[in-house]
């Protein structure tokens, strides 16, 4: 990693365009519960619900004209796809999503909606490869991957960098660990723009893969994911993990009681809908008072996509 | 009514250092879907999460040092009880709330944690009118009622002034109707401020007095109000029914299925959390398409104190 902060700024120029500048809001109520003076970066108002779309965007741009001619391609069934449709028709990029068959019929509408093409397949992950594959090589698409692509961390570390421009103050920034993408980048971003910050990470304890992969020093899988934060079952790959083993300074695990009730109190609290997964940071700081007691800290809230039939309150 | 410009701006000057400046969002699907451009005034963001935060402040703030000093008083076991008690709290005023032994625990534990002091009484009107004239005998306490008192009116009406003072290019405002202080105060806000804007009310079919008030030309009551919509069951009243009646250009009446699903929308697209009241103003132009085509629309989101545990969806 060796970005600088004219690069950070030149990959936000490079999507401003095309997103939000999403809204970064406070609670009295929450600081108070919490100790703590907490800034949240609302990317559940980022298009398509969720910070992917900066990723997606930031991937699409870096193509070049042929190779965006001729196409994307992802296998995702969740918020990725979404967003790399979304980002592929705002720059008129054909986008090809390959979806398990099993996926829910709302989110293969919702991709639809946005103009991806599904090609649906089994759902182990050799069925996804080869599909996505057979792709690749029939229409020449660029595989996009969901979170260990380098121009897709740098992309989603545009969330952190804006926060961090207009907070300047912030000591610790925290945020969901799934995949790897979105803790990589605001990694970056943190690292490179405000090197006294520390980026800490939040991972349910029922997906804890990444914090033991910094435990061991390699990337460690999960054999069960009996988690609510949909969006943080997977697990980090081979791009990101250096990154996050050296620029995060650590990870908190939370359970599932504790997930539900930071989201339970960002939703009645501060009148916003978010998932699941962005409640596991604002988890982590009110599990972990003392460290955050008194401090200035940025929180990424990741997303908004929520079933609204299957909450969990 | 008689306001000026400057008498509005003043009532706003008077609460601004105490209320928050809600945001106003917008939404292209939303948009898309109803076939107008609609500026949301997003009263779900304000102090306690409701508009009453406004009419509450303002009316304490109308009173003389004698008057504050011996307190206020008010029956409701709703937003207005939360609002009152917040207000006064924010000037040092005593705040006495009388409710229903019946009102859930919930409400009343908010108006103590808002620093209410609570009577409670058995739920009839005149049980809750007697102990409030207990109250303002024994305390000399001023009463301050939800939605029938002119300095409430004015007060509710700043949403309005905010929302016409940021959006001047605005065709129509849409608000909810419950006991009238909201409706009422838009009205006078928007007919001062952009005489050629139209002022529209929403309410449900369920608990439609306010149509029939205006059809009839005197107040009229609900038999029943079988709506989910509950900050909207209440009838006008005297003060608030001649401001409506002569500025108001009509009241569009929603099913609680329309209700419901604007309430969806709302959260599911927006990512906002507002009660089922403000969503009566979204389902009223959604039903009207043609009358809303292509106009620029302010909508007023009244709040989002809503039970997480008891949702319609």
């Amino acid at each position: 990693m060796n970005s600088s902060k004219e690069e950070l700024l030149k990959v936000l120029e490079t999507i401003a365009p095309f997103i939000h500048r999403t809204p970064v809001l406070t609670s009295k109520l929450i600081d108070e519960m919490a100790g703590c003076e907490i800034q949240f970066k609302c990317e559940n108002f980022q298009k398509m619900g969720a910070f992917k779309m900066r990723g997606a965007m930031y991937a699409i741009s870096k193509l070049s004209e042929d190779q965006k001619n001729a196409g994307v391609v992802t296998h995702s069934s969740g918020n990725f796809a979404q967003a790399l449709s979304l980002a592929a028709k705002s720059l008129n990029v054909p986008a090809y999503i390959v979806m398990p068959e099993s996926a829910p019929e709302v989110k293969k509408a919702a991709v639809r909606t946005y103009g991806g093409k599904i090609t649906e397949c089994p759902s182990t992950l050799q069925d996804r490869e080869a599909t996505a594959n057979r792709i690749m090589k029939e229409k020449g698409a660029s595989f996009i991957h969901p979170s260990n692509d380098m121009n897709v961390i740098l992309g989603q570390g545009t969330a952190a960098t804006e926060l961090l421009l207009d907070h300047p103050e912030l000591q610790i920034i925290v945020c969901p660990v799934g995949g790897g993408g979105l803790i990589a980048g605001t990694a970056i971003s943190t690292h490179v723009l405000l090197q006294d910050c520390l980026c800490i990470g939040a991972e349910p304890m029922e997906a804890d893969d990444a914090w033991r992969s910094l435990k061991s020093g390699k990337i460690e899988s999960n054999a069960s994911v009996l988690t609510i934060a949909d969006g943080l079952k997977t697990m980090l790959g081979d791009v990101n993990f250096p990154i996050i083993r050296d620029h995060v300074s650590e990870i908190i695990r939370v359970s599932e009681q504790e997930i539900i009730a930071a989201m339970r109190l960002i939703w009645e609290r501060m009148k916003i809908v978010v998932e699941a997964s962005s409640a596991v940071a604002l988890a982590a700081i009110i599990q972990q008072k003392d460290k955050f007691r008194n401090k200035k800290v940025g929180l990424i809230i990741s997303g908004g996509n929520v079933d609204l039939t299957n909450l969990p309150f």
